[in-house]
């Protein structure tokens, strides 16, 4: 374990470009990113300090028996310690000190209290936009992800059968992905029959399949080494209603169309743009009710969504997801997500399973 | 659904006594707690905003179809609206608001940023302090939590065979827990073998049971209806070493001393010290590195622990563990845990499963 120290010499300068010379990082990804150190906090303080200048402090309950990276100060305490005015003696009050967007009240305001620091920034865009561009390793980790949620796909769809619940299913996905050696879902995993795949935040029930119902798995898996995968394909289960049948080719056009529109350059709005006009033009567009995709590394979620309100240019080693989706309440959903990677003339999708649709019960 | 104007009131109360006159409810339990209403809003924004002489409004993604609770008024906004201007609409920026402990910084700081607010303090205590005194019906759910607690560590014991595995072991728990009614686990199960079980917070792994390990089990469900279980107990697999027999019994000793304290007026600190000292007295405190327990209800860890600095008295209603343990690095751990409810004159402990040392290879 030591400092990532080119990692953190980009993240000082991003911070630097808008004026911050001194963050407190307390994504445990973000910590993991900069120190190959991990851990789950929980309700316990857990803190990266960077400043220009010095080396940079972590911040640790003993309670976690850390390897202290090399190239890093190491400041531990306990459940008896008052974090703030531990964190006091290494902040510069002088400084604005730029925080985690994640940074919970029950630190911050402490903080800010206790008179350790004049004023706070948000400021975790620094290491955001660091993690934001995958270099070699991460984008191999992240096909390699990508590459047993392909295969367990095939796997788990054929675990639909009939009189199935939805629950039945979802409990079997973790050991599958262990089989492929993943450590873990990469978020709780949606599978969703008819109806219920008509809310896209679905959570697995005692719902059984039915003759004609859509069976829709949103899956992904976390790879020991941290990264993520994130897949969407939805099926049918016997004979489909033809509005299924009709939404399924409309959505399976919009992802078509923003993937091949992804290249450096092009800003993500736009391609958010490209997949909502293709179910706008179809007459669905009010029942496209999210953002196309968001970014995804370590994380499930990362920064910079790719959605009508984001007009940045998107870059190579940039990776996010594309998933389009139409839902008919009380009826019908379909979507269909892919990861692409932004490479220097286009992309690659990481994602092979087939778009064609399919019904499962033949 | 419908707001509870009972639990509204005795919040905005609480408020009151700390000069608080309004608060922005973010901790979705504390939410569910108030209004019925459920959601897990993952990166999104969910708040429950309450002023005096005033109907809560709910804030609310509409990517989460809720109900909306009678009592409260609605605003339900999309990913590309402006979270921090909404709620200046709604903030009275003269006086000083409380938040949710656990509010993020990315929704805090712009926030303070816009000018809405002049001033923010921790405010969640309000709600933490109605939350920590559970109602008769409240008191039901956690005895039933409790109870199939029992009846799976039941069944997680015979799970236990040679040459299995932690994680083949843990694997299996959720679908027990399921037969009995739970929903879910309260939090990821601990099943720690031999020297793993000296890290409180080991995850489970490849670790394969070994002739004279101990088998640590800390785990707990969650019911349908939200609230939470916990319990720990430690087997022998095999003939134990002496000092993992020695600190069994004065781990144990340490539990039941700290239980027989337990009434209304002690303060959490003298429930804590009681425990520490059996262990201290026996030569190991340096070996009980974390606080004695944590209140539980809707959330498996709930505010105000059983600490050294937690010098309130317990009340009647209030509901945590009392889980000393002795973590010997490299070789041997032993942790005892049960929850207790607080009553008119004592305690009820809700595990009615054994204390005794018991061997599982017999």
């Amino acid at each position: 374990m030591a400092l990532n120290t080119e990692r953190a010499a980009r993240v000082m300068a991003a911070a630097a470009e808008r004026g911050l010379s001194q963050l407190l990082v307390t994504d445990p990804l973000s910590i993991y990113y900069l120190t190959g150190v991990t851990t789950e906090p929980g309700e316990r303080f857990f803190g990266l300090l960077m400043a220009d200048g010095a080396a940079p402090v972590l911040f640790v309950n003993e309670l976690f028996p850390l390897e202290h990276p090399e190239g890093c100060r190491f400041v531990s305490f306990t459940d008896a310690d008052d974090v703030p005015a531990l964190l006091a003696r290494y902040i510069d009050a002088e400084r604005v000190l730029g925080v985690d967007k994640n940074m919970p009240a029950r630190f911050l305001v402490p903080l800010m209290e206790s008179g350790a620091v004049a004023q706070v920034a948000l400021g975790s865009f620094a290491v955001d936009g660091a993690r934001a561009i995958k270099d070699a390793r991460e984008q191999e980790l992240m096909r390699r992800a990508s590459a047993i949620n392909d295969a367990c796909m095939a796997e788990f769809a054929a675990l639909v059968r009939e009189g199935v619940t939805e629950r039945e299913v979802a409990d079997q996905l973790l050991g599958i992905y262990r089989a492929h050696g993943a450590e873990d879902h990469s978020f709780p995993p949606i599978v969703s029959f008819g109806a219920n795949a008509a809310n896209p935040h679905h959570t697995p029930d005692d719902t059984r399949l039915e003759e004609g119902d859509v069976v829709l798995f949103d899956v992904g898996c976390r790879l020991p080494e941290g990264y993520c995968s994130d897949m969407t394909r939805t099926f049918f289960w016997g004979k489909p209603s033809e509005e299924s049948v009709r939404i399924y080719d409309i959505v399976r056009a919009a992802n078509e169309a923003a993937e091949a529109l992804v290249r450096p350059g092009v800003r993500f709005c736009d391609i958010d743009a490209a997949a909502r006009r293709v179910i706008a033009d179809a007459g669905y567009g009010p029942c496209f009710t999210h953002r196309l995709g968001h970014q995804i590394g370590l994380d499930e979620h990362e920064p910079g969504d790719v959605s009508a309100t984001h007009d940045e240019p998107v870059q190579p080693g940039m990776i996010f997801s594309i998933e389009p989706g139409i839902y008919l309440a009380g009826n019908t959903g379909v979507r269909i997500e892919d990861l692409v990677l932004v490479t220097e003339d286009g992309c690659e999708v990481l994602n092979r399973f087939s778009h064609e649709p399919r019904r499962l019960d033949r």
